[in-house]
């Protein structure tokens, strides 16, 4: 997508082939920061310390680490230990142990000489295919907000509510819940969007907001806690948020709170999507309340938070009472039954066992 | 309740009888800072800002704003206006009106010379009252709070989840939803809160958590996003919350995502309940959702954030990205079928037109 008018992707690789650029998020929507990671220990801290997230761009980066790794050692042993260094970078997105896997199962045949190039060939194509999944997920969400949108009274913009960021910045480009809005953009459809603000890390505001900025479509930030009385007011047609993880049966794991959006759609008739390529299915996992791990992360991102200061200075200022201990689980699940469809790179695929066995085959 | 170990109460009035004092609960929980109120004008701008908030200590503050009027024009136009003035400063919580309304039914009887007098007495009657309503609350919420924990295993503390703050800072003293928590801890009740955060204002974080540290009470902040996750893996066994008014068939105004929580109690089987005093009924209303008006705060409460710098200084920091809008509804309403009981001065009631006129009769 467009930054400052000039096409941009979230990462890209250095010219010389021995690194790989990406955005450091962290400061964004307040500082534009690019940052060179040339080692599998560089990739692994800018995925822990979320420099980049969103699930496809975390196993993007994770492809590109592990490319990094062959320069180093390509052997099989450093390999394996390459790919447990980053798997264990952040616990809950299934892309991140999937990209490194496929990188594993690709190499292996790879006569050792070869792998370091080979390597970043493959990186390179996980890559592309993200950008070209997520492409196909506009396309097919933008049929299903094109039929919502005929559905309203002439003259009201279609509504849509999302949590989080699942925009291009989550990925290598596009976006997942956003591509279909970037698409509608593109059509010339009447469209405003809901921007959760996401706490604790706030990424709706700092980072939906921004991109949806950039792109110059409609949406206006709100709490949290808001989404759930602009439903029962009628001023949200559809909810589309993007996923870290989607079990065999259709079940969620979604940053914290979308289970809650999800309830207020069913309590409000609101059509409740996940958009996600089918990187983000773990066939493994049954119940995903049961059988996903959810990342606990710091206490602080939820007592200190960062932003401008009056004189433009990023600073950090601490919320709560110094003696009171917080929570932070970064995730939470949704259950199959709150989920009107999953959106792919396939199309639109309903939120049960069989009929997402099938549409996966 | 006390503070550092001092008995405090919310309001109190000036030894001269010509102020009223608050505890300016902007800075909390980093300052502590009391604030002189001389004037209606002064009663106002405290409400309309927010250094005094919570329904009931607004019904009190304006009491004392009428009796402060008393002193400069006691006439019944002059009164009149004065009511007028304090109601509009916040349109949601009906304990304002209440308040302004009893006070100049009180003094329209009396003799204009009385009067400033009279309604000295006559707001600190009103203040007096909630103290002794919200002791209530807190006895008949501590029983029920009992029951639950006596059908818990051995050894596990009770948990209790609340939203935004309805303690003793949103009262003259006790609290409405917290009232219960602190009889329980007096009954050596083994107990814990979680305090959801409350964007976009950060009531939770910032003063229920600093109360329930004052007081010693086991506790541990959460993003207001986390609840529902909580909720869905047993750690949460009732849910208590205060409202700014109860229309006649039980729908529940509250600080804005309340209702998630009480759809996310509802399909965890968590029981949730409503801690008001009956000055919080509003029987001119029947679909709260229809009929209660909701405050539309500055964006800025979203958009911008105040904390404790690095060097100790309460600094305010920009979040979000300077040209993204952003809409902050301060309240949202809980549909009655969502609520398990409202608990009263007089009891708990079930939150359904006939039990509630019965009850208030």
């Amino acid at each position: 997508m467009k930054v400052g008018g000039v096409a941009r992707r979230t990462i890209w690789p250095a010219a010389a082939a021995d690194a790989v650029w990406v955005i450091d998020q962290r400061a964004l929507p307040h500082r534009w920061t690019e940052a060179r990671l040339a080692s599998v220990d560089d990739v692994r801290q800018a995925i822990a310390q979320m420099w980049v997230r969103g699930a496809p761009l975390i196993g993007a980066a994770a492809a590109y680490g592990m490319a990094l790794q062959c320069r180093v050692n390509a052997a099989d042993a450093a390999l394996q230990a390459a790919k447990l260094l980053l798997d264990s970078a952040r616990p809950t997105a299934v892309n991140l142990a999937w990209a490194t896997q496929r990188m594993l199962d690709g190499l292996r045949p790879v006569a050792l000489p070869d792998r370091a190039e080979q390597a970043w060939q493959q990186a390179a194509a996980i890559a592309e295919e993200d950008v070209t999944a997520n492409a196909a997920i506009g396309r097919h969400g933008l049929a299903m907000l094109q039929a919502l949108a005929r559905a309203k009274p002439a003259g009201a913009p279609l509504q849509l509510l999302t949590h989080c960021n699942a925009g291009w910045l989550a990925t290598v480009d596009w976006g997942t819940a956003l591509a279909p809005v970037y698409q509608a953009q593109a059509a010339g459809l009447d469209l405003h969007v809901w921007v959760d603000e996401t706490r604790p890390r706030n990424q709706g505001a700092s980072l939906t907001a921004w991109e949806l900025g950039q792109a110059g479509i409609q949406h206006t930030v709100i709490a949290d806690n808001t989404g759930g009385h602009l439903m029962q007011r009628g001023q949200v047609d559809v909810v589309i948020v993007g996923a870290d993880r989607v079990s065999a049966r259709g079940d969620v794991c979604n940053k914290i709170g979308t289970y809650l959006k999800a309830l207020a759609a069913r309590d409000n008739g609101v059509p409740f999507y996940v958009a996600v390529p089918r990187s983000t299915f773990d066939a493994s996992v049954d119940d995903g309340l049961a059988g996903i791990p959810i990342e606990a992360r710091s206490p602080r991102e939820l007592t200190h938070i960062s932003g401008l200061d009056a004189q433009g200075r990023l600073t950090e200022v601490q919320l709560t009472p110094a003696g009171s201990p917080a929570l932070n689980p970064a995730f939470d699940v949704t259950p199959a039954r709150l989920v009107s469809g999953l959106i792919t790179e396939r199309g639109i695929v309903s939120a049960d066992a069989q009929a997402i066995a099938y549409h996966l085959k």
